[in-house]
């Protein structure tokens, strides 16, 4: 097993010039018929090896046109067609069911193991704390939490309810479920599955833009995530699940992928499953489907044609409905933290929402640099080697940090629910808690502003606590060798600080009506400030400030919330904490994550400005060997032997002779072999010094000369090919948009050298100053 | 003035190997500073061509890297980058400033037009009906349509409020205000602006798919189209004004670019900044920002970065928070029908819903086939010279049939919104005239199914007459010489057959309440059944129908409505309805006009399943000349001349000799022209029989022979290339992606030819068995 720091460092030099054998012909499409599927393997990459996009493409078109052809042939072959047809939307269909039952699952057992930290329901062990007094009759209203059947650790123990020896208890009790929970995590992901560990998008992006991770979407990571989220997340630590929900759904996709030869055979249709998988992954997470679409359209993916964009809408939605059925917040809503404010937001608002973007933008900047020293260091010294220790230790810290204070003790979900509701005459939380106006006549929605009590200056402390402890520990957490997500931590920052802010424009409203700015838009006894939108406009900019995600952040956040009206307001924070934090630096935390960890991923944010041409980035380079060639007609089994044997390059052009270096086509080294292997075994007369021929015919010899070995069906005829002269700009943007692995430069028809994907990227690195090294497997 | 019938069929033969003049070297970008912008007109097209995607994002690069480094030199230089990098922000807002302003302007002129022609506000005549009795203090609750401020026309004529005499002088004036409206809009677009007919998107399309319409989206068509698209929905028309606000949108955009260099030098820039404004305009037509921004990404652009996609989202929501600014529905909400509906849906409905779809993809196969059938023969027959009388006739056949029924008399968004409503206990409407439980004690909310009066059985059979007269009507006028959108139309259709369904499943429920189906999730005396959702549902069943749009759809569709909780309802009608449609024809409505029109217009949507190879496409086919080509060395003057003379051609590829057919690059026919011009003026000894040097260096000749020309400056060093023997697939999806205009074909280093964007175009018509003449300028 690779050492591996949720990141997928494994074999060394497979990616140079990434090309993998069982190329077929890409492109020589009229000479597919007398080569159907001749050796097995044909089509398949091997691990940690880069796909090429246009032949994936034309391979599927091959396939379809087959099929499309057959099915004229019999009725049998016709339903065949039309079964291949719907399989696209089967597998949508099966990917929302079970992402969406899985997402259910965890959302429960969450529930029921976090609330496990400090109590039990006596009535039925497998209730949560709300599950157990909602259905008990002793529940009254104002005191919603409590009932009986529900007790505590030092209750069911000792007895007592109050005192110093029962607060100890529970606190010791709390910190020891907290330690065992992430110990079972920790250890599970170690043993049985290291891809298990971290968000998983950074890897998904990674493997979206065209890279093979053999079992990083297997079942087994399915299987060991699924319940290491469950246990992560219960231990307190300050992670979300959203990330990982990304990851389980991409493992469904991958799962049922292999169910269709469409997609199993592919790896270009498999990665529009994955897309698509990506996106109900995000719907689920939130209940945000078409948020969830447009995050794997934005963040996530790579190639996302149109017919990818409304199937991933269609599995976002089946597994939205599916939770829903599943029912686990018990509120028959999709949206995580329904809101419903009473007042509409003013103008003037705008510079608080603001100050909480440029907020959202230094944490961004912030978390990112922290968290990448942090894994930097992880890596780099000896503190990798013990990734269980580390991880206890975390635990261990942040239970004993966070049980003292009510907003880091309970799950971060419930804290940030808390934050964004709005204080209605109902709400017994202490953030609710004003001092009422004895002589209020009105209904009880309408609730003007009025001063703080002393529960809200409580909360106030506690929360700016919570704050400072949530913004260290998150930077530490995450990366740790068990699934992390970082949405619902960024937006619990978000949310707190956003908290803060809201009540202290509150109370400065409620204080200071004279004041300029508040005299018109907030009368003495209107209700003119809902903290709650401050805590969901911090929220979003703390989120965007992290991932950079813009569009599908603010349709997210509205989904989430159930607030359309409140776009404006989410968009000016989003836009002010992305121009701040990329003024920092332009990388979101995935991308950052990408680089740490070397990932072969071509960004397509990125843009490449530089003056360089394809001739300073081709090999070979000045004073290297030439480039090792066949030749059309004069080389010999001996010689492809021997050149296949001394080299390691994944592929070669073919020319018509060493002098003129016209090229004619590129062969797979994989093709080359298993073609010589086949011809030496089964063809007569094929000897050692049998010469190759790639052309169209080859001459007729005399008898004595021994039997040539015709080798044109297994050159692709259709190489990509740009001048010398073209700039790199332009080459990039080639490898971009057509996926390609290599292209091959000329000038004047001759054969110059070759570029591939490695070279281009670890160009890009030396043009950005960075270290090309660092940014590549090698 | 070209003929132009709501299509830019004018100039001929301009498409042909659509390369135009003023190519400056694509690719060569370090010999850039030799030539700074060495002639006018360089980087600008021709009308009628189509740009080069490529050249003009290196274009941009060099523009960005010169700023760069000039950055460096001076604090102002410093300034003029930040000012050159915030321009793209600043044109966003200006746009969704000026498009929001003019959408609100639009919306209350068609208000008032509208009401103008049943009668007028006696206190002050620009009132609306609305306005007028809003500010009325006579205005009762029940009677909210009556004040004696407003008068129709005969009661201000005659004195009489009722008669036949008073109906039948309103029902003549009626129609004459609509022949008076609809005549000057005709005769508006018809004098002034050609280009201001028809909803515009089919062309904008087009436009943004890298094609030259010079003055589209000029300013005169901004202001005709304005005040046309005023007129024609004004006239009563069964049009809407969504799609025209998008190339009035799009107008705007282009009107801002042209502040910028940045944006008005390069066709490429600008297209992002149109994309933007797409997504504005779809914005303030339906004040659904995220739906506008994502029918951009998927029905309108064809370039669509990410960063086009965060602004976009900025010009979307300036612009709808303008209009909510304006606030031209007086209700000070974004969404144009707001929808409330008390009861959720049920998983039985989904039958209904479904059957919706199916409905919708008739109707939209049903539109597209007799639009198209129709604007062909008006294309191809006399029909097409009296533009003027057709669109009277229309007018006068539409409100003639229109009057006598309340449904078709009033405005479409305002019928559509009543078909949406939900019946509340204050509702007024006929179609609420359910008979009253007189024991009912229940709060006015929460109303039960009740029997349907004799109010909603003549509502029945009015709305099943308005559904056949829409249904003809629309064809005929969608694609007459005035703006004239279809998305109100088609949901209009929609509403009326999904308002009918739904008060007949509603009143089966009420009357069986003991079939199996209805047992479970309708009781008797519950509220189990909105028809109003029926409408909204139906609404986008027929839209998608139409359009094919789907995410864009659905969401458009809970942004017009607020309605977040019956996605599952739209979404499975959408889906059933591109089905359905889908069976009988791939193409959406725009997509038919578009080649109808023949617009060069590369879809990304279709796919090419042929087997042809570039051979069988590029030029000279076989038995024709050969192709023109330069060498490098030993052409003369006088030759380039002659060739330039003889062909037509917008470019030569240039070789190392006529023997050896190397390619060393492409130069295009403008910058030789002007090149030569330029030498024979200003260079001495260059001559007729001097020869034309395009290597780097020209040898040294003798004194007597004539001084040579080197123009190597010139050459496109960098020409794209593909060899023969690629598959057409391949070829179609570089011209995608890579937005070429042209493409060389080598085989082994040896040029063979040439495909252009209109060969490619061309092929693909002959592979899918259409006229190749028909779908092109030619």
């Amino acid at each position: 097993m690779p050492t591996f720091w949720c990141s997928c460092r494994a074999h060394s030099d497979t990616l140079d010039s990434s090309l993998t054998p069982g190329e077929e012909m890409n492109g020589s499409g009229n000479l597919m018929d007398f080569l159907d599927e001749p050796f097995p393997d044909v089509g398949t990459y091997e691990d940690f090896h880069t796909i090429d996009w246009l032949r994936e493409k034309s391979r599927d078109t091959d396939r379809h046109r087959k099929i499309t052809s057959k099915s004229k042939e019999s009725i049998w072959e016709f339903v065949k067609s039309l079964l291949d047809a719907w399989s696209g939307w089967v597998v949508m269909l099966l990917i929302g069911l079970l992402s969406g039952t899985l997402a259910g699952v965890i959302d429960l057992a969450v529930d029921w193991m976090t609330d496990l930290k400090e109590g039990v329901c006596l009535s039925a062990f497998w209730y949560s704390h709300e599950q157990c007094c909602w259905t008990s009759n002793e529940t009254t209203f104002d005191n919603r939490d409590k009932c009986p059947q529900w007790q505590t650790w030092s209750e069911l123990m000792t007895g007592h309810t109050q005192g110093a020896g029962g607060y100890l208890l529970n606190y010791f009790l709390y910190i020891v479920w907290a330690l065992f929970f992430s110990f079972l995590a920790v250890s599970l992901v170690r043993v049985f599955a290291p891809y298990a560990c971290g968000s998983g998008i950074p890897e998904i992006k990674t493997i979206l833009s065209g890279f093979i991770i053999r079992g990083y979407l297997g079942k087994w990571t399915l299987l060991i995530k699924t319940v290491t989220l469950v246990l992560a997340v219960s231990s307190g630590l300050s992670l979300g699940k959203e990330g990982p929900l990304v990851h389980v759904a991409c493992c469904c996709g991958n799962l049922f992928c292999s169910l269709f030869s469409k997609y199993s055979k592919n790896e270009g249709k498999r990665r529009e499953v994955l897309s698509a998988a990506a996106a109900a992954g995000v719907s689920v997470a939130f209940g945000a489907p078409i948020g969830g679409v447009l995050f794997s359209l934005e963040e996530v993916s790579y190639y996302f044609p149109l017919k990818t964009l409304w199937r991933s809408f269609f599995a976002a939605l089946v597994a939205a409905f599916t939770l829903r059925s599943i029912n686990p917040f018990g509120n028959s809503r999709l949206v995580l933290f329904y809101v419903e404010y009473h007042t509409p937001w003013y103008m003037a608002e705008l510079v608080p929402f603001i100050l909480l973007g440029v907020f959202g933008g230094l944490w961004g900047t912030l978390f990112i640099r922290g968290n990448i020293a942090w894994c930097r260091r992880r890596k780099t010294t000896q503190l990798g080697k013990y990734p269980v220790l580390e991880v206890i230790v975390v635990t261990g810290i942040t239970a004993i940090l966070a049980f003292p204070n009510p907003y880091t003790r309970r799950s971060t979900s419930e804290l940030i629910s808390e934050l964004f509701n709005d204080c209605g005459a109902l709400e017994s939380s202490q953030l609710c808690d004003y001092v009422n106006d004895p002589n209020m006549t009105r209904p009880l929605d309408d609730i003007p502003d009025r001063p703080a009590g002393p529960g809200v200056y409580t909360a106030l402390w506690q929360l700016a606590l919570a704050l400072i402890f949530k913004i260290i520990i998150t930077i530490f957490t995450f990366g740790m060798k068990i699934p992390s997500g970082l949405f619902i931590p960024s937006m619990a920052v978000g949310a707190i600080a956003g908290r803060i802010v809201g009540i202290a424009v509150e109370q400065m409203a409620y204080h200071h009506h004279d004041w300029i700015i508040f005299k018109n838009w907030c009368r003495p006894g209107a209700d003119c400030v809902t903290p709650g939108l401050y805590a969901m406009v911090g929220a979003a900019a703390c989120l965007g400030g992290v991932t950079r995600m813009t569009v599908s952040l603010v349709v997210i956040m509205f989904e989430l919330t159930g607030g359309l009206e409140y776009i404006v307001p989410l968009m000016a924070a989003a836009v002010t904490s992305k121009w701040v934090a990329d003024a920092f630096g332009k990388e979101g935390i995935y991308e950052a994550h990408i680089q740490l960890n070397g990932y072969p991923f071509l960004d397509v944010k990125d843009e490449f400005t530089h003056r360089t041409l394809a001739t300073d980035v081709m090999r070979p380079r000045r004073g290297e060997p030439p480039l090792a060639v066949l030749t059309q007609d004069s080389t010999t089994v001996e010689d492809v032997e021997a050149l296949i044997k001394e080299t390691d390059y994944n592929g070669f052009p073919v020319v018509v002779s060493r002098e003129s270096e016209r090229l004619i086509g590129f062969v797979q080294r994989r093709d080359l072999i298993l073609a010589i292997k086949n011809a030496r075994q089964k063809q007569d007369g094929v000897v050692s010094n049998s010469v190759v021929y790639f052309t169209e015919d080859a001459p007729q010899l005399p008898a004595s000369n021994p039997q040539p070995l015709k080798l044109r069906r297994i050159l692709n005829l259709s190489p990509f090919t740009v001048t010398d002269h073209t700039p790199m700009e332009t080459v990039v943007d080639i490898f971009r948009k057509l996926g390609l692995r290599q292209c091959l430069v000329t000038r004047s028809g001759r054969l110059l050298g070759i570029i591939t994907k490695k070279d281009v990227l670890r160009h890009m690195a030396q043009m950005m100053n960075q270290d090309p090294e660092s940014i590549m497997f090698n």
